[in-house]
């Protein structure tokens, strides 16, 4: 036993993540860690990140897995290095995006003895990791390295299959911790670059629940499509917007989705459904695919579809319908009904069963979605008349809907600016991806999941986030200079939690500025200096386009800076709403 | 049922925890957890400290509770902000630092269906929290209020008594999340502000340990006394120096121990022992009490001690002693042995239990004390001839020690500062007192921890940290303004991580820089700028006296920046090493 058992065990397991489909790694200093790390940078196949912060190298990951859609791993040595993973590997776990947590650890013989740099790390993250395992310590054999390729196999495909989610391999490593001479005797892996193991995907085709669902659709007169966050499967968002127009079903999309897109999109349900007269467009069938949507007037009015309809005098027979039906399309039974409306969930995957149901359909009601498409345009009129062409948090949301190209990326902070993008994105064919962090809907590390994707995926990056999230992952900026990142970055600037002033809290005047809204008072310039980025503050609305235009061709990394006032920010959300529910 | 009773029994619950003795509370800003936060704010005896980035918020109460020698508490709202306090839960667990950690959580009717901001916060910190207690939801009965009251004094006496550590209180909150009208019929509690239930302390009496120690510190002729950190009985460290020097026995104290001071005093240890020849100075006892030093030769000198003592040639009679005793003073029972050569752990507070045995002591052999004396001094001079006068890092150490007065409190990063620390701090019976994140030995959240330090503690505080712990925790900086704390940063910017320079990985120059040494070109004079602090470069020593004494006397959070070379830091400590062992 000596490091070069350690150092050839980890050559097969770092081969084999390649094979197996992963690109990219992130690493942060340490000296427990050594064989981790230098065993992943020596890694032909990855590409290996380099942060100072764990909590930063979590949330990199996360963005590059969202964005490059293949699991990516992130690598820290031991104590409390690995609890600053925690924030990310919970979105992980509630966004579902698959993440490898490879954290090193002191052999049993160095745990709770007064060692340094040393905690806990047995099932460190509980069951927010699906997989937890301890990989022990070994002699190099041809068995054993063959047992370090299958736990890298496995490890990889547990990441990725099913929900997928965490893997948490905790690597206790014993010193000498830097290789002594040549590596002998490698295990060469299987023929042709072929994984260990693989594991086949799930049968894709219909069976009894796509059965079933395609008689739910067509017993429907009116039916309604509901889509959420589906970051997994960025095809998916066509195939559901192909589906709702086939079916002529209102498709209530949440741009995060990608499928407000196509003929039955209706952008604008946020707004429309909360004037509770909207309730006279009822279905009879909901569909639902992705998270649930983060609007409030849909949430609550899915809620209230379940209570049994009154009809107004006079319209009686339009509404002898019964109380609508919902059914949820979700592959891994994961629950989104806070309400308790589901009356059935699917395990389909939204993308192929609602593609596979085409040839199916007949077209529906055009009434139904004509009733849908004219409440939205009417919306549509009023919130632009009531927004204006004035520079808005409102207005910057809208603008990145229309300004972005295909090609780009948009991550979303949570909090206000993931609202405002459900609120006022258009309907757009070629609309770009949008992410976010909506597993557990935190602001946090969302500078560092930008840079992630900014570094996995392919196209320009912006981020639209607040100043309260900027603050709270600053650090995150280090990606911009250390690893030359290319990532526009537009900073609405209320200086505090903007959305606060939308709740009760808000009246509580004794605590509600110093312990709510938290005004810092910081100047971003400052820490754009800080980190090498540029800084431009944009003061209207052409110069945000213009700045736009100019920093998604430039290389580095850049601050848009939208200087706006909560209270009046809140004054034009209701005033937007006031307009339509006058329309 | 209404938001009344959440608020009536919180305030119960706050009312008891300032009965008990908590004088200071973080909180972050969040929604769900409003109750908390305004029920925290609305309680006279609490001071209220409002973070942005809850994983500040958890270091900054780690360091309340560390100066301020009394349970902190830090409020959260449900989600991820929960997990960002998992580094600073883990360091408390290990440091054993009395913490509360009040978390929001959703009730579980919202748990697991796709609601916002929720995650699994059951049992959320594992084995790190002695005590997770989910609260639950309740009418404020008069029955509820006591049980809540009592709740309040267990979880404070938890975190407090035995060994010390995190209590973590999660509370699913209902809506309305604010108090409609008056609160009524409110529990007065105990009559003259005494707690609902006190616990009283252990009994301090000797007994059979105290007893076997005295046998055994009767039987040595040559012991020796080890103190590491004892950061929880600040009087501890007197006391133990009080003992060394009646039983004249050597005492190799970590400044971090507060025992660095009189006649016994061995300051310069940790570099006198990594001289082999050293082995000669060989005890039969080893009275150990706080955590293990970190000075590695003194760790592997202890570990040596359990070898069969070689006479060398010539000498034999003097080492006609037996391998020696190594006996730890715990009154925790936490295992401080490495390399499994403790003989006993008796159950015993070092302060009270070392004070006690002060009448009973027979004074030692003189010669044995002279022994070490006279190669302490001997270190010391060559360490002052090695260094010179020039500004390096050992100097730094070795001026803070020096020259910062007995009020002051100096926090101490892990790593390089830490080791410096105990390597160059003079013996000093006036010495200030030395506060360290040394649970788990993490750069991690330095910052935050002498905020707090300086929020809770007395007398000026002075944190010595490098450049990668600075930007580990640059959010950290964001106190200095938003809370108006007065403190003295005085930081070694080397440009990357110093001590893997001391280590193997430094020849493994095809990762070394990138991955392990991550240098980062960061300026900090945009970082005080950003966050509202002064910002000084100091070109040598006389400069860095001056700056101490106007920055200690001066308001507001200064940065004292000293630039330092990797390599040059490196061949310096060697060059002393080296000029030691030729004294």
């Amino acid at each position: 036993m000596n490091a070069n058992d350690t150092f050839m065990l980890l050559r097969a397991f770092c081969d084999e993540l390649v094979r197996c489909g992963m690109r990219h790694a992130c690493t942060s200093p340490g000296s427990r860690s050594a064989p981790l790390v230098l065993s992943l940078v020596r890694e032909p196949g990855l590409r290996c990140w380099s942060h100072v912060d764990e909590r930063c190298a979590g949330f990199f990951a996360l963005g590059m897995a969202k964005a490059g859609g293949r699991p990516a791993a992130v690598a820290c040595t031991s104590g409390t290095a690995a609890a600053h993973l925690a924030p990310a590997v919970h979105e992980a776990h509630e966004a579902r995006v698959p993440l490898l947590v490879l954290t090193a650890d002191r052999p049993p013989e160095l745990r709770e003895v007064g060692a340094g740099q040393t905690i806990d790390q047995v099932k460190l993250f509980g069951a927010a990791a699906k997989w937890y395992f301890d990989v022990g310590i070994h002699r190099a054999t041809v068995d054993r390295q063959r047992w370090m390729r299958a736990l890298a196999c496995r490890a990889y495909w547990t990441a990725l299959a099913d929900r997928p989610g965490v893997v948490h391999l905790n690597f206790p490593l014993r010193e000498p911790l830097v290789p002594e001479g040549e590596l002998l005797e490698v295990h060469p892996g299987r023929d042709g670059g072929a994984p260990w193991v693989r594991r086949a995907p799930r049968p894709a085709g219909p069976g009894a629940p796509g059965h079933e669902l395609l008689r739910m659709v067509s017993e429907a007169r009116r039916g309604v499509v509901v889509a959420g966050r589906m970051e997994g499967d960025p095809d998916a968002g066509e195939a559901v917007a192909q589906f709702a127009a086939a079916a002529g079903f209102p498709l209530l999309a949440d741009p995060l989705s990608g499928a407000r897109r196509g003929p039955a999109a209706i952008a604008h349900y946020d707004a429309t459904l909360r004037d509770s007269r909207a309730a006279v467009a009822r279905p009879d069938l909901v569909i639902r695919v992705g998270d649930l949507p983060t609007s409030k007037p849909l949430r609550a009015w899915l809620a209230r579809l379940h209570e049994a309809p009154q009809a107004p005098a006079g319209r009686g027979e339009d509404f002898a319908v019964a109380r609508a039906r919902q059914v949820v399309l979700d592959p891994h039974g994961a629950w989104p009904d806070p309400a308790g409306v589901l009356e059935a969930s699917l395990p389909l995957e939204p993308g192929p069963a609602l593609r596979a149901l085409l040839p199916e359909l007949s077209s529906g009601d055009p009434a139904w979605l004509d009733l849908w498409r004219a409440a939205d345009a009417r919306t549509a009129g009023a919130i632009e008349k009531a927004l204006g062409r004035e520079l808005s948090e409102p207005r910057v949301a809208a603008l990145l809907g229309e300004a972005l190209p295909a090609q780009a990326t948009l991550v979303v902070a949570s909090s206000m600016p993931v609202r405002d993008v459900e609120t006022f994105f258009p309907t757009r064919d070629d609309a770009p991806r949008v992410l976010s962090n909506r597993g557990a809907n935190g602001i946090d590390g969302t500078v560092s999941t930008a840079f992630g994707a900014a570094a996995a995926g392919e196209g320009p990056v912006v981020v639209l986030l607040g100043d309260v999230a900027l603050a709270h992952d600053v650090g995150g900026l280090l990606a911009a200079g250390r690893l030359g990142l290319h990532l526009t970055i537009v900073l609405l600037n209320n200086d505090g939690g903007g959305i606060f002033h939308f709740l009760p809290i808000a009246g509580e005047e004794d605590a509600f500025e110093e312990h709510v809204a938290t005004p810092h008072g910081l100047d971003f310039a400052h820490a754009a200096a800080l980190y090498g980025c540029e800084h431009r503050l944009v003061e209207d609305t052409a110069g945000l386009e213009e700045a736009l235009r100019a920093t998604l061709g430039a290389p580095g990394t850049t601050i848009l800076e939208v200087r706006t006032e909560r209270p009046a920010n809140e004054a034009l959300h209701r005033r937007v709403w006031a307009a339509i529910a006058a329309a």
